[in-house]
């Protein structure tokens, strides 16, 4: 089962921290743009090039010290189908190395349709003659849940037949998630509280031998007290948060997240470990081509803060 | 501005029809599929190239009379980058006939990550040397508003720079929206409301020539009472109404989309006109290679019966 692949992976690092995959190309290094410029152009394949050749060495970097990347589809988006390629070539490098890759894609939409995001990054893609074929075969994705069951279920069913997992999004890191997320609803609830509580309904039927559920939660690090009690609302459910790092969240902010056992969460942090060679930190000490020698650095640094908390 | 396009075809065609394009395979006529089946092989390339030629035809039948079409993300994305090479010619073929091209993919995020979103769809890519340039180019995208306002600014500005529209979910079609959309919060107003609320908010600062926002809002066909409502709630928005057709809507369900001039609102059906020559009404006077004219009979009873409620 996912979960169980996910908090083994987990224990044995003593690390939760995943790697997301947000690849701006302000990020990249000069010297693999320029030479991506000259060799394609100035267009969507160059760009798409530069970001499979930067999240390849950030993934050689960590890939024997975190246990999981999380690359954001939008940004692969944005260059179209070269852009899509180098995001099906970095789920592939993550899965041979040995990581588990969680697609960002916050994808929602009724029964009907949420089955074919679900064939596409859960399961498999209808053929001729009823045969199916896996499309990006991640490991999890990440679900809007504001449709309610619906469009959930089908993921759900892939998750169970593919041994998958989805995180649904209940607290977001950013600001304005309190204009609709921290509205108090009769019962007096938060609304993220009544998506917390469809969400525990929602992974009641996929529990893993760890205790924890395939179907999972979206919570940032930017609020550490509902982290806090999230934990305690939601005892099965794995957290994905976000928001460590650049958005301002750090190890003290997503300790509530944690059963007692140091299980239960994962932690994303995408900028600070990206772009960790141009932080005041490291950047007298690594040059932009050892890139990756600082994103390692930055994991070691955060792993072991995240251990300390 | 989008808007003021959207609501002048709508206006000179006489119809508020958008057809959905949510290609499945069994939509398409045997003779297409085994076509492309012997020419590629049982694959990605077969299933797209078969889309991209059921939705070439279906736009052919009845580009000189419906404003817009469709197209639904998830079905091409679930064919990896050649089901995204489908879309993106189903958008080019769409515009070259005239027709407004709203692409449906729920799209949400942070702030940071919705730019990029947007850049995909409504704006345009970030190259080297600050150049730019446009990836999808549709004429609006669908977008979930949990998130709140930080994920819907940045396509707003991009629906300014580059005359877009957006349109959020608000009331959704399908049964479970009832689970988090109906629940009342504590002022009494329900959450689909709230978010209606927001949406007039956010909508405010673009609105066009013809009294309605750039900023438009999906509510379901399957939803007439509250259709109504809404109409009255946030006159200046204007509604992608789905779920007409083969999820049970029907022309009297919508009338309480349309303001009094029959403008505001544009109704979406998709398997309905796909698979129009597969009904009971049109299966004995066409055989499937005539799915096209099929199509076109079926989008003129269609905007027969909106014409008359």
């Amino acid at each position: 089962m996912f979960i169980d692949r996910l908090m083994g992976k987990v224990k044995k690092l003593e690390n939760p921290t995943v790697m997301g995959l947000d690849p701006k190309l302000e990020y990249i290094p000069l010297s693999i743009r320029k030479k991506n410029l000259e060799l394609y152009g100035n267009n969507f394949k160059a760009a798409s090039e530069s970001i499979l050749e930067f999240n390849k060495r950030l993934i050689d970097a960590v890939s024997d010290i975190i246990p999981a990347i999380k690359p954001q589809l939008a940004y692969y988006e944005m260059y179209g189908t070269e852009g899509l390629r180098a995001f099906e070539e970095t789920v592939k490098y993550g899965r041979q190395k040995g990581l588990l890759v969680i697609a960002d894609g916050k994808r929602n939409d009724i029964g009907s349709t949420s089955e074919a995001y679900s064939r596409s990054y859960l399961g498999e893609a209808l053929l001729e003659d009823s045969e199916t074929k896996a499309v990006y075969d991640v490991d999890a994705l990440t679900v809007n849940g504001y449709l309610g069951i619906d469009g959930i279920k089908p993921m759900i069913e892939d998750c169970i037949k593919f041994r998958k997992g989805i995180f649904v999004l209940v607290k977001t890191s950013n600001p304005s998630s309190v204009q609709l997320q921290d509205m108090a609803v009769e019962d007096g609830r938060k609304v993220y509280e009544v998506m917390a509580d469809l969400v525990m309904d929602w992974g009641s039927n996929i529990i893993g031998e760890c205790g924890y559920s395939s179907v999972g939660a979206v919570v940032g690090a930017t609020w550490p007290q509902q982290l806090k009690e999230l934990r305690e609302r939601m005892p099965n459910i794995c957290f994905l948060v976000p928001g460590y790092g650049a958005q301002g969240g750090g190890a003290e902010d997503v300790a509530g997240a944690f059963d007692k056992n140091g299980l239960g969460a994962i932690v994303n942090a995408s900028r600070s470990l990206m772009c960790a060679y141009k932080s005041k930190k490291w950047e007298d000490k690594f040059s932009e081509e050892e890139f990756d020698i600082a994103c390692r650095e930055e994991a070691i640094d955060m792993r072991n803060k995240l251990q300390n908390v």
